[in-house]
Formats: C-alpha cells, structure tokens, sequence
C-alpha cells in the first residue's frame, strides 16, 4: 500500500472520533466495561484496519488469506465491536446492546460474535493464540495472512506472552505482528515500565522481534508510517514485529487522559453529553473499508480411511504408545491433524507422529500455556490440534484451556503419565487432578482408555468428536483386553464382567481397570460375585450402565489413580445422585510419593489386594 | 571471601568427582534418575556450596541468616542429595536409597527431605520461589541471606522464569542468584539456544539483571572466580545475577557427554563399572564446608489482640470487601501476615491493606504463577501470605498451586469474583472452577462465606490454620446475616432454617445463601418447610450436619455458584456416598455470558425463582 495522502488521514481521524463516540456510548448504555483502556488503542487499530493495511473479506470470514486480529487485551472490547461497526458488520443499534442480557457482543470478546477469532479477557493469552493462527497460516496453509495481536501493556508481565515471543522467533513468523498499547496505566496504578517504550523495545528486541516504535499513538501521520513499515519489512525476513506505541489511556476524554483510578468505568453520568460534544459531530454512518487479501489457493486436503493397528490380546502395551501409533495411523484419515508437545514426546510417544510426519507436528519446548494457547489459535483456523505433555503439566495451562471453549476450539488433549502408578519420579509429576480439571469444562470429553486397542480407538472417536476432549494416558504397560474390532463410543462403557447375582461392582479406568479385574477373580474365589465396568469414557459418562449396576448389586466401589475430588468416584456419585445404592471411593488419599508402582497402588488403597480387603470388609460388616 | 588458592581448587575438584560417584551410584541403585542433567551442573554447585561462599549453619536451618539453594531444574535431585551427603546431612547409605519407597530422598525433591527448601520438579517454577525467599529476605527480615536458585536451560522457555525475571529486577533483589546450567540439551533434544551463552545474556540483561558469563562451567578456576565475582558485586546495587555457565550434559562420562537421548536414564549397567573406574578412586569420607553466616539480629514480632470489625445485621457489604477489613484488622495479631495481589488490589480489596500496611503488600503485578511462587517462597520462610486476584485468575497458577502441598508452604489463597453472579464482564472473569481446582488439593482447605461477618471470622480462621486454605469472595454487596461474636470453625457449618418436619433441604454457600433463603420464605407460604444450611466450610465438610439433614428430609438440593463439577454438590454427594436421601445439584450449567447478575442467576437455575421451581417441581413428582 502507498503512503497515505492527507485526505485518507483526516478520513481515518473522523473515523477515529466516531469510534470513540462509539465507545462511551456503548460502555455508558451498558453501565459498565473500560471505555479508557479502549480509547488509548484507537488510532492504532483504526489506521491498521481501515487504512488500506488490513485485508480481510467479510463476505468470507474463513478465507484463510485474509489477515487476523486478535484482542489479547480483551476488555478492549468496545473499541473491538466499534472497529466492526465500522466496518459494517454490526448495526450501531446493536453495538448499543453492549453488555446486555443475550447480545453477542458481550463484556469480553467471545465466540458467539462471530468476528471474534479468540475468547480473550483473561489477559496474556491472546500474543500465543495468534502465534498459532500465525504457525497455521505460515506452515499449513502457507497462505499470505498475517496476524495481528493488540496487547495491552501490563499483560506483558505474564510470562504467557514471552513464551509467545520466543516461540514465535523460534518458528520465524514474520506474519506475527504485535501492537504494544504502551499506555502506562494498569488497572490499579502504573505498569513497571511506565511509558519507556525502549523498556519494552530492548526486552521485545532481545528475544529476535523487530520492534517499531510511535512516539506519539494518537498522530495518524506516526501511526500510518508504521503500518507502512510493517508492510515493507514482513516480507520473509523470519522476524515476527512489534509495534510498540506510547499512548494515552482514556485518550479523546480529557478529565481521564492519563489519570489513574478510571480503569474499567463508564465515565462519569454527568459528564458524559460534554464528552460527546468535545467528540465533535456524530456521523453515525462513517465507515471504513478493508482492502483485499491477496488472492490464494488452498491446497485441498483428502481423507483417506485408516486401517486398525494389529495388537494381541495378552500383548503388553502402554497406552501412550498406542496414541503415538494411533496418531500416526490415523494422520491420512484427518488431514488437518496435527500435534504439538512440550519438550516431552519421547515420553508422550508424541514422537512417532513427530518423526513420521514432522511437517505436522511442531515442538512448543517446555512452555504449556503457550502451548495451548497455539493449539486454540490452529483449531480457529480450521486445523484439528492434539497437545500432548505429562498430565500434571497440563494443569500449568488451566487457564488457557478453561477459555478455550468460549472460542468453540476444538482441541484435544492428552495427558500422560497419570497417577502414583509413574512410580519413582514422584508427585511433582504425576497427573492427580487432572480428571477433575477436564470435566469442569463444559461439553468437554473425558476418556481415559485401559489399554492399547480402546485407545486407539478412542483417539479416533475424540478426533471425529466436535469440541474440547481429554485423554488420559499411562506411563506403565498395560495388557491388551480387547480385540482390534471392538468398538468404543463417546459416552460408552464396557462391562467385562457380570453375572445376575453380582455382589458388588468395581468401576474403574484405565490402569485400575487391570486392579480391578485382578480383585474380582480373586473375590470370585472367595465366593463373592463381582461385576467390572471399565469407565473409558468418563465425561460424559455412560449413566444407563452405571444405573443398571446400582440397582442389580448391593454396593458401587470406584477405583481410580486420581485424587478423589472430583474424578471418577464424584462422576459416579453425580450419576446415581437420586440412588439408594451405597459407592464407594478408592482413590488416592495419602500423600503421593516417590517408590514402585506396585507400592503406591498398594500404599493408596487401588491396586487389587487393596480392593479386595475394601469389598471383602464392606461385604462382611 | 577471598580468591581460591590451587589447593582449594583441587580439593573442590576430587569432591566433585566424588559427588560424580554419588549421582551415578544412587539413580543405577534406584534404577531410575537423571544423572546426565545432574552432572553438568556439579561444578558449579560444588564450587558455589564448599569454595567458600556459601553461609549456612546446618544446626539451624532455619536461621534467616543462612543463604538458600533451589533447585529449579528439580530432576538433578541426584546432585542436590549428593551436595548435602558431601555436606555431611545425609549418610551414604542413606543416599543410596534414592527414589525407594519410603526414602525422604525422592525422585523430586520434596519437604520430606529435611533440607529441601521448597518442592520442585515442575519446571520452571524454582525462580518464583527463589524470589519469594529473596523478598522475604531483603524487605522482610532485612537479612543478609542470598538465594540461589540452580536453574536448566530448557525450562527458561517457561514463562513463569520471565515473570520471577521481571519481578525480581523491579524489586530489586540482589540477593537473588540464578545459576543458568546451559547444557544445550532438553528432554527430546537440543533446546532453543543451544550453547548460546549471549542468547541467555542477551534476553536476561535486557530485564535489567546482571550476568556473569562461564565459557568452561566445569573449570574449577573459572567457576570460582564467577562466585568470587558475584560476592564482590552483589551489594546494594539492586540487580539481581545470573550466572550463565556452558556445561556439558553427562559430564564426566565420556561416553554420554554431551549426547542427546539419555535424559532421564540411569547409566548403562554394562558400563557402570567403568563408568567408576574413569571417575577415579573412590573417597566416601569426603566433606566439605560450609561458610558461616554473617550475624544477624531478627526483629521480633509481637502479636496483638485483634477486635472486631461492627456490621450491622443486614448491612449490604460484599464479602470481598470484609476480606481487605479483615486483612487490616488481623494484621497486628498476625504479624508474619503479608499480602500479594495480582494488579486487582482495588477489585480484591486487598487495596485496604496495601494503603494501611504498604511495607507488608507486595504488588505482583498481572502474572499469577510468579505470584504464587513467590508466595511458597515467603511461606517456607516463615511469612503467612495471603495471595489474591480472581478466582477465575488463580487457575493461571494451578501448577503451582498443586505444587505446595510438597513444600507444605503455609500459603493462603483469596479467589474474588466468583461465579456468574460478578455479572456483565462475562466468563474470562467468572470463577466456575475454582471450588473444584482448590477441593484436589491435599488436605487444603476451601471456606466461601455467605456475609461479612462470617468473612472475617474465616480469614481470622484460615490465618490460625496450619496449611493451604482458599477462600472465596463475592463480588457483589450481600447482607450481614450473623452477629459480630458468631463463631465459626473450620468444618463447620450454620443451619439458618430448620424444624422437626422440614420437607426438604437446601445446602448453598456465598451467594446462592441467600438466594436460598429468599426461596424458603417463599416456599413456607406454599406450605413446604425447607431447611437451609449454610455450608462455608467447604472442605472439610460438616458431614455430621449434612448426615443429620439427608436424614430428615426427604431430599437435598445444592445450589453453588460454580460449574457442577467438583463443588459443593459433588462435595455433598461423596459426604452421602452410602446414604439413601437423594442429592440434586443445582449449578452452572448452561453456558455463561454477560448479562445482569439477576438474569444469570436465573439462567443458570440458581436464583431464588429457580430453586423454588426446583423443590416444587420434585416434590409434587
């Protein structure tokens, strides 16, 4: 694009004042949100997105060439929905519902505005989402999107966002531009570096990003010049951009400009008819345009059936290396699979996939929440991401994956090396809560297969499965239980043992299973009838079968190597809420400790011997 | 200290050959271990801990005068067991039964070995304890100590290092020494850098610490002359160090030096014999010293009474500004008491605290996980941190969180603006899961009060208590129910509403109390007598009450503010595990949006029309 002549400027700056106009409405209708974080960013995004730099078709949101823009900062959502007013996809009438009661456009960009690329508002995510919409653009779809990230200054303290930046160096995305809203103010008082742009420049710098300064964020002459630098300097020189700009918070109000204490308030009742006036005359209809993105041809991407991994019932095999098998037999039937991990694929059996297809896997070294954060943004573009680590490390990312459904991302996870049954390493890393984290996602899958050939297949029904999933996975070899054929479903369960006078059920999962089983046959010589139900499938949770077991045995025991809130035993329990039935929970209680994994099965009350004395106890008292 | 004579570097370099033998004889012995990450780094923490510049009296480990060693990169828990075996704390036997079942000495080092300042293992989280401990240290104690925190190269891609970085330089900790072990290689392979000493430099300079450069991090001569060098500058300059040494992977076993895929593996056992052969003769009597501290005169601190804050009986007054009252009041009766926030001091109101008692309020600015590090690290040293954001924040460090129960850190965690009642900002803000996230903990504790009274009686309660506690605040004005001389416990719980023939029961905490109680006023008229139980202790549970209520009612209903999974009604359900009365959970269950605290309520079935409709419904069923 050519420089901008002083006609465009003064068209982008009237545009700006109506943006702004449009943000004190919006927030004073809806008698809340932060009008002054979003008046600082005005002119940086209005001149990028309607000064002739942005190329994006409405008409076709999806296009994988058009460019992206992402609200790290997501309480900026007034000036967000305001750009997109301008932009003509949302009535000002509309914009007016700000904050309402069933509006889209709600208090931090979600999903059901459907220009919001990303959930944001939990501040620091949005630098590694964008750095994933950016990887997809640049090694999948190789198409010339780039992505645009508006960070606000005090979420630069989390260490989410240098994970992005190292990240996105690492895998040179000159298509990543970040834009600094430098203006000083946090929300309780000013940011470590107050405005010393060099500040964020010289750490920015340091970790490979070229960096741009603008002295001044509000002169559309400075702000312009940097959006033309940042199209002349993009181009394959593997250095991702960031623009950082010295802004002023609550500018275009000027009893805010500056100050401290305004953060996150309309503005003031009774000021607010003399702030629109000092914003000149409304122009309700102004509005801007993108340009075009450049013209692109996708590669189309064929699926292709997948055959079954031959396992022999008896064979030994963990069922982390049944997902690295799965993964790699399942790459053709899934096109848009990919797999990212964390320093940790050798142990995930990531590994496989990563060296038969390392064009679609990508190493996100030991940096979770970046990790995932990359996983949400390849999801929104279209691809199907499976993040896999150690199931303790997961947690490191809660908060990144308790956002991703407000994106309607479709990833899934895998965590492995649950429970005390790792043995030696210690709890530091084994998965504990892992089961309890997941199921608190809503709509989210919970798997946790026994052995090889249901985890193959369950890779299978989470990868064709719409939405957030998580599988479970065991360092230990686990002997395979079934035949290659058998078949599993979302929501399924397997009863592998009952007869009509069962005494009592175990229901257990993935390495508990093996102890359970291990407990009935013993049981069954003593005379008491077991019935085992392997729960694969723990969210949603095969209540049919569940019920059915509570009301042909006397008592329910769970099983399972997690802590017990909020695992297996609690998913049972929320099952047969209304039931009579007494269940029991053997979980782990004491605390986890370094030693073999036959001793802190026993040491926790879940390996066999243990569930024997529980029901033998409980049968006899 | 003065500079190292040839003698004192050969007596460095055959203890730290020995300590070669113990690290390679323990993890052969336990058959699991890391001993190649373990031996890069036995120079530099031989040379750091017995040339002299380490202060530290081993019959008083507690002395805030000794300095402190982390061990970030807590896999080389072989070098750290083996540091204190040469230190004469661990026997080599005793050392010998590395990573058995019921050894101290566990594959990550936890509080069950005496000498572990604070558990680690989960990379990345080492700095953000060193720098609570050098906080503790400089603003707190005003002791001399320094900490030193031995960190890996590869878990510098994780954000919290960045986060513990930038604080650490803003608070100007020069007390705090990192020890980077660049030893090129990760888990899976060669990190971000490789032996790129500047690349570290480069990025950790440009945060404003100092850098010390080692080109030979096993040259006895340069290492020491590294800590000659840190002594000689870290006075009152206010930049932390951090000391970059090139080391080799594996060192001093030819056969694995520097070569990838022999993470986390014991030697070889065919080469084990040799392996000791090359390390030369055996010195199990081997010891070395320690430097004394310097002396060092601890302020005492006397506790006081404290009164009680006057609520009226009804006041509208929102629990979360009880806790910033609480804070103030309970101050001078717990004078170890400090507080960290999250950038959120005004929406916690831990702001009340910070303007009465600045030098015990620590601004952790918006990066949660370095936050909660840092609060182990004070906790280990004796502090009584309070830890502060929004519930919804606090899953950002949920790492960290599960990571100090093995460092029994006496930490306190306050999750404000919780649920969907906080309204308009939507669900990046809502805390949902954080009930469930804090129930995994280990014998943590979790109280949500209904009012200010109650509030202020928990934090005085959570204060007393020995171990992690959470408590949950609300957003929104409710009003005071109880008297200011109620008494509260931990476990316990209050019955609002009861008679001899109560139909049905409602178990609600925080907000839905109230919502609860408005329901059975209404219910009363229509002829349904409802008993309501404010349940505030949430782990542990009143399970006496619960039982007592499940037996004379004919069904229970709980209403929580927070996703079903892992609340209050799974908390409930498992407390009735064997009891026949039926348990119906209300909860968030439909997405959360924005929208006016009242409609959410509704929406989500947990407002005072909802839960009426709820009882009514199932009882005429």
């Amino acid at each position: 694009m050519s420089t901008s002549t002083s006609t465009d400027l003064e068209q982008l700056a009237r545009l700006s004042q109506q943006i702004r106009r449009w943000i004190i409405r919006c927030t004073s209708q809806a008698g809340s949100g932060h009008p002054t974080s979003s008046l600082s960013a005005v002119e940086l995004m209005t001149d990028l997105m309607f000064g002739g730099h942005f190329r994006y078709r409405i008409e076709q949101p999806d296009d994988p060439a058009n460019d992206r823009v992402i609200f790290s900062k997501g309480h900026a959502s007034p000036l967000l929905y305001s750009l997109w007013t301008a932009a003509g996809v949302i009535e000002p009438d509309a914009l007016m519902r700000y904050r309402e009661f069933g509006s889209p456009l709600e208090g931090h960009p979600t999903s059901r505005f459907r220009m919001t690329e990303a959930a944001t508002g939990s501040l620091g995510q949005g630098l590694s989402i964008g750095f994933g919409m950016a990887l997809a653009a640049r090694y999948i779809d190789r198409s010339p999107s780039r992505t645009f990230v508006l960070l606000g200054d005090s979420e630069m303290a989390e260490g989410s966002q240098w994970e992005a930046i190292q990240l996105a160096a690492h895998y040179k995305l000159d298509n990543l531009v970040g834009i600094l809203d430098v203006n000083r103010l946090g929300q309780r008082g000013e940011t470590m570096y107050g405005h010393d742009l060099n500040a964020y420049r010289d750490r920015i710098e340091a970790f490979g990003w070229r960096c741009i300064l603008v002295d001044d964020g509000h002169d559309h002459q400075q702000v312009m010049q940097a959006w033309d630098e940042v199209e002349s300097v993009s181009e394959n020189n593997g250095q991702p951009i960031m623009v950082i700009a010295r802004t002023i918070k609550g500018k275009g109000v000027a009893s805010l400009e500056d100050e401290p204490g305004h953060h996150g308030k309309p503005v003031d009742e009774d000021e607010f008819e003399s702030i629109l006036a000092d914003l000149g005359e409304p122009d309700e209809s102004i509005r801007g345009q993108f340009s075009d993105p450049i013209v692109y041809q996708a590669n189309p991407r064929k699926s292709e059936e997948a055959g079954l991994t031959d396992y022999e019932i008896g064979d030994e095999v963990a069922t982390r290396d049944a997902y690295g098998n799965a993964l790699c037999r399942l790459a053709r039937k899934y096109p848009r699979l990919v797999a990212l991990d964390g320093e940790v694929c050798n142990s995930t059996r990531s590994k496989r996939f990563r060296d038969d297809l390392p064009d679609r896997f990508f190493e996100m070294f030991i940096a979770e929440q970046n990790m995932v954060g990359a996983a949400v943004g390849l999801a929104v573009r279209g691809e199907l991401p499976f993040v896999s680590t150690f199931a303790a490390f997961l947690s490191r990312a809660f908060d990144q994956i308790r956002m991703a459904p407000y994106s309607n991302a479709n990833v899934k996870f895998v965590g492995s090396h649950c429970g005390v049954s790792i043995g030696q390493d210690g709890p530091s890393q084994m998965g504990l809560e892992d089961i309890a984290m997941f199921r608190t996602i809503q709509d989210g899958v919970v798997m946790y297969p026994c052995d090889a050939v249901s985890t193959e297949a369950i890779v299978d029904l989470i990868a064709d499965h719409q939405g957030i999933a998580y599988l479970r996975t065991t360092r230990g070899k686990t002997p395979v239980i079934y035949a290659n054929d058998e078949s599993f479903s979302i929501g399924g369960s397997k009863t592998l043992k009952e007869s009509e006078s069962d005494d009592a059920t175990l229901i257990a999962a993935g390495i508990t299973v093996h102890e359970a089983m291990a407990a009935a046959k013993e049981l069954d010589a003593k005379g008491i009838s077991i019935r085992v139900i392997d729960l694969y499938s723990i969210k949603p949770l095969d209540h049919a079968t569940v019920r059915r077991a509570a009301d042909q045995t006397k008592v329910i025991f769970t099983v399972e190597d997690h802590f017990p809130e909020g695992g297996i035993g609690e998913a049972v329990l929320t099952s047969l809420s209304d039931h009579p039935t007494p269940v029991n929970s053997l979980a782990v209680r004491k605390r986890p400790i370094s030693g073999s994994p036959d001793k802190l099965l026993d040491l926790e009350g879940i390996s066999a011997g243990s569930i024997v004395a529980a029901v033998s106890r409980w049968l006899e008292a």
